[in-house]
Order: C-alpha cells, then structure tokens, then sequence
C-alpha cells in the first residue's frame, strides 16, 4: 500500500514546516500553551482501510484508537475527540449508525467524550478524528528525548496486524486467528502503558507510537534525538499466530514487525535505573527490552548522518534500518 | 449542490448524539472545561468546491477562515489550527505549496497558529481544519441566548458568496465583480465584530455565523432558543453587485442572500439596550438590524412547533422561512 517513501515524507514535513512556519510540527501530538495536547489522523477508504474488509463498527473504533495512540505517544490523557466524516450518500444509514457505534465504544472504553465534529457528503469514506487532551502531570515524553546508555523499549508485539490485513485482503475471516485479527481491526491505545513509564523515567526519556513500523519508530526516535539506536533482531516480540501466518505465506515475520506498520505499540527509550523501576513490577511491566541507544560514531558522522538506526540480526550482522521500507500511506486507490 | 435537505441534516444531527450520547453536539464549536474551544469543518472537491473554480491558494484560505468563523460564532478567540490534507498522489507540489501558503496566510492574519496536521493520500483533494481557541473572558454566546424582546442582528452582506459562486460556475473570473468573487473565495471570519457584541451585551444573547444562509441562521437560532424569530425583508443588506447578477442571471438576489449560503456572516440576537451601546459606535459599528425576537405563540405551539422562523416580505405578507431550501453540503460529485 505504499507508495510515498519515508525520506519523500520527510522532505514533505519540512516542507510543510517552512511553507507554513510551524514550530509544532513533527511528534505524534501538539504541545500547546497550558499543556494541551491537539493530534488528527485521518482514514480514507482505499488507502487506510477497505470497506469490504472492516466492519464499520470495527473501523470506528480503530478511527479513535489510532489517535488516542498519539496521544499515548507523547504520555498525555486524552479527553475529547471531534469526528469528522464524508461520506458518499449511498452509503446506507445502518452503516453509519455502526461507525459511530464503533467510535463511541472505543471514546468511552478511555474516557473520552466526542466533542463535536461534521458530516459531509464525499466521493469515497473518510474519517478525520482530532483527539484533544492534556498532558501528564509529570510531564511529557517527546521522541527527542533519548539519550546515549538508555534501553530501546516496547510494548506488545509486532507484526500483528500485517498478518491481520494479509488473511483479510486474502478474504479470510481469521478463523483460528483471531489475534492478528483483532490486533488489526481493534488496535489499543497504550494509555496506561505509557504512564507507567513515565512514572518509572520521572519524564526522562523518548517516547513514540510505531503507526509505520518498528523500523520507522527507531529510526524517528534516532533522528529526532541525534543518536544511534541498536536493535537486537532476537529481541523483537513476535506472536505465534503472526510466525504461523508469514511461513504459510510465504514471508519473513521479521519484515512485518519492522515494516508492516499498525501495530500501534509503544517504543521508547530510557534509561536502566527506570527500567529496574518497570521491572519492580514483575509480570505488571508492559515493556519489554528490544536494544540500546549509543553516541553518534565518527563513521556516521563521515556517512553525512547524524544519527543512526540499526539492526542487529541472528547471524551477527548489523545492517541499517531501511526507512525506504516503512509503510506509508500516499497513494490513490487502485481503480 | 443540497440533496440532504435540513430536517434530514437534523434528524442525523440527532442520531449522532444519540449514537455517541455527547451532550455537546450541536453549536458551531465545542466548549470543553477550562474553557477551550475546538471545532472541525472538512471541504471536499466536488462537493464544497471545484479545483478548477478557485485557486488552491484562496483555497487554502477559505478552508481556515471557515473553521475561525466558528469559533468566531462563540464569540471566542482561535489560537491554533491542526491540518489534515488527502489529496491524490497526482496533485503537484506547486499546488500542495500554494494551498498551505493561503492555509498560513489566513492563518498569520488572525494570529493563529499551525500547530499540527496530517498529509494522506487519497481519490480527491480533501482538507479537514480543526480550529481551537479559548472562550472570550467575557463569557461565550450560544445560539440558545435568544429571549423574546431581542433584536436580530447581524454583518455584512448576504447572497455575495452565491453570486461569486454563480460567476464562477459560469467559467467567469469576475471582470469588474472582483466583491463577490472575492466573498465567495476569500471569506472573512468575523472575529473583532464578534468581541464587539459579546462586550456590548455582556453576555446575554445568542450568536452563530450563517455558513448555510441567512434563513438557516435565523431557523437555527429560533429552534435552539425555543423562539420566534420575524427577519424583514427589506432589511436584509445585499450588495450591489449581487443585485446585478442575480438580475443578469433570471434569480432572485433575496433567494441568494437567504438561502445561498457561505457568507460568514455573523447573525445574533440582543437586547435593544445592548444595541444601543453598539449604536454609540458611530460608523464603528459593524451590525445591522434585520428583524426582532418574540415569544412562541399559541398557534405555533397548536402547529406542534416549539419555534418559527419567518420573514415579513415587502408587500407585508409573513411566510415560514424554508428549512428545506437551505444549503446543505451531503451529495457526490456528479459524475
């Protein structure tokens, strides 16, 4: 599904932050005077999702959960978020009704009240959704905030909702599977998972939700915080049903818990005093260790780079993270 | 462009809140506590404009300036916007750059920030701008204030956007017509004229800008305030060029001014002493008179109505206000 490559995105938001002269852009959410926190994603029938392939109620759900997911980014509480939807005018009214069903559900699962918003007509299904909230008392975790000596840390798993979308778009319902499933069409915001850590770091450390991949979230925490970032292949969780699915088809499940993308975990970095804090809590900690952060190196710095994402693989090997393969989401529908 | 038509726009206006149980759907923004403002407004080609008939630049404007005329409809004081753009891959950059040079532009003007936003693909030109603010420390005007005695108020001139419109879909640029092009392409969010009245009534009175028309706006007021509104014909300020195209082009200019829609205007209701204080303005003062406030009559109420909106026309006869007639944006492209 992707056509727009990571670097192309990049140069776009700078772009977008020289025509526009924001200051703001670039994390998962938007600081705003007083501690707001202001984030929108919208999904669009043909690029994000297929209507044939998620239930509406489904797709309201998932519509919230992705930007609660920023917010869970940068440690905030979500509050309100406003709904804006076009729609074609075939589309029929029971749809619409499980859309906003979907949407409520998830609201209310985290305490989030639907604000306001608009309904318009379209030529195909879009979903814009602004999560609006507040930040952490103790703070909050941007992606720059990584520092050399931390611990690369997640939660979850990865790799999930690639298969998911794989057996749908093979027209499958899951049968057996209904991990992957629903880790592709219910994705959970890591609210309470991110302050956790953030009471475990006191507010120092990175913080980021992996929308486009492991890949991408490690190579954004590395530029964003101008350091090299190690990853341990062996260490990267995958689940069994995402293993079992990638062998039938024909895939490395590693490629899809680096560049598959939705999975929406948490990946951030801290340092070893507060993971010994997470651990405390025994089977109660949701993150796991997945690498750790260095210094930029002189060869980096004579590659013209300044900051690095690696991966070190079972065989010993450490290869750059490829930002070209992310899953990115630029592109018309197939006619 | 209307195939809802307004009671339909209602009725789903009320599943929405049914569906999600929100209390706050309804005004043109959200008042969230501490006293933030938010609201979103989604423009899609083909539906709310034709890429061929207004300049992405222009564009870029009026997509902000339509979401600050919400937020000046409360009276408040937008502070930042978050934009969310799909747009098909084929779109140039040239055209992306211009629509977020109008984007910053209105922006700038009204010293509101870009704090945020998204860029997606998608089948047609899509902008979603959510608009947040802060209430007036003076309080926010609903469009429940109304109260039996009010004057109705309002800015500017209606039926302008419908004319510019009319030219446009006629291939036209303007010629010598550079008002209406210019209020059809270039809107005014109507903020300083909002202040003025919320400092000039304190408070007590109702307030919303006529996105739909003039007749909308007076509908709208009247049923949220549970009143009866009369509007004068003769009142209803039109500009000179609109009365000549209207005339050129076989309609009725009152017809755009009610019913045409997109003017931004601000209509509201206040009490005759509060206009007075506007009144002391001089030239200053930027609002009208178009009508007066009354109770809901008991033949109202035998019609099982809880309000009425109606205009007293030049030869005297009172007629409903046509809820049906209104301009209303659920339709596809015509293909």
């Amino acid at each position: 599904m992707s056509s727009l490559k990571k670097n192309q995105e990049q140069e776009l938001i700078d772009k977008i932050k020289d025509w526009t002269g924001s200051t703001k852009i670039g994390d998962d959410c938007a600081v705003l005077p007083g501690g707001s926190l202001a984030s929108v994603d919208t999904l669009v029938d043909g690029v994000h999702f297929r209507t044939g392939s998620i239930s509406f109620r489904d797709l309201g759900w998932k519509a919230v959960a992705v930007n609660l997911s920023d917010i869970a980014a940068m440690a905030g509480r979500p509050r309100h978020i406003l709904v804006s939807i076009s729609a074609p005018a075939s589309l029929a009214e029971r749809a619409l009704a499980e859309l906003y069903r979907g949407i409520s559900e998830c609201a209310r699962s985290y305490r989030v009240e639907v604000a306001g918003g608009d309904l318009t007509g379209g030529p195909v299904l879009s979903i814009s959704i602004t999560a609006l909230g507040e930040v952490h008392e103790q703070g909050v975790l941007l992606r720059s905030g990584a520092r050399p000596g931390d611990l690369l840390v997640c939660t979850g798993d990865f790799g999930a909702s690639a298969a998911g979308l794989h057996l749908l778009e093979q027209g499958e319902s899951g049968g057996r599977h209904t991990y992957v499933i629903e880790r592709h069409c219910r994705p959970v915001p890591r609210l309470c998972e991110a302050w956790a850590l953030l009471r475990a770091c006191g507010g120092r450390g990175a913080l980021m939700d992996a929308s486009d991949g492991l890949a991408d979230a490690v190579i954004q925490l590395a530029m964003a915080s101008g350091v090299s970032i190690e990853l341990e292949a062996e260490k990267v969780p995958v689940h069994q049903e995402c293993i079992e699915i990638a062998g039938l088809a024909g895939f490395d499940p590693l490629d899809w818990a680096l560049y598959g993308g939705e999975d929406y975990e948490l990946v951030g970095c801290i340092d070893r005093n507060s993971f010994a804090v997470l651990e405390s809590y025994g089977k109660l900690n949701p993150f796991h260790v997945l690498g750790f952060v260095n210094s930029i190196t002189k060869e980096t710095e004579l590659n013209l780079s300044n900051s690095a994402a690696q991966i070190r693989l079972d065989d010993n090997r450490l290869v750059e993270l490829d930002g070209q393969k992310s899953f990115q989401h630029f592109e018309n529908k197939p006619n």
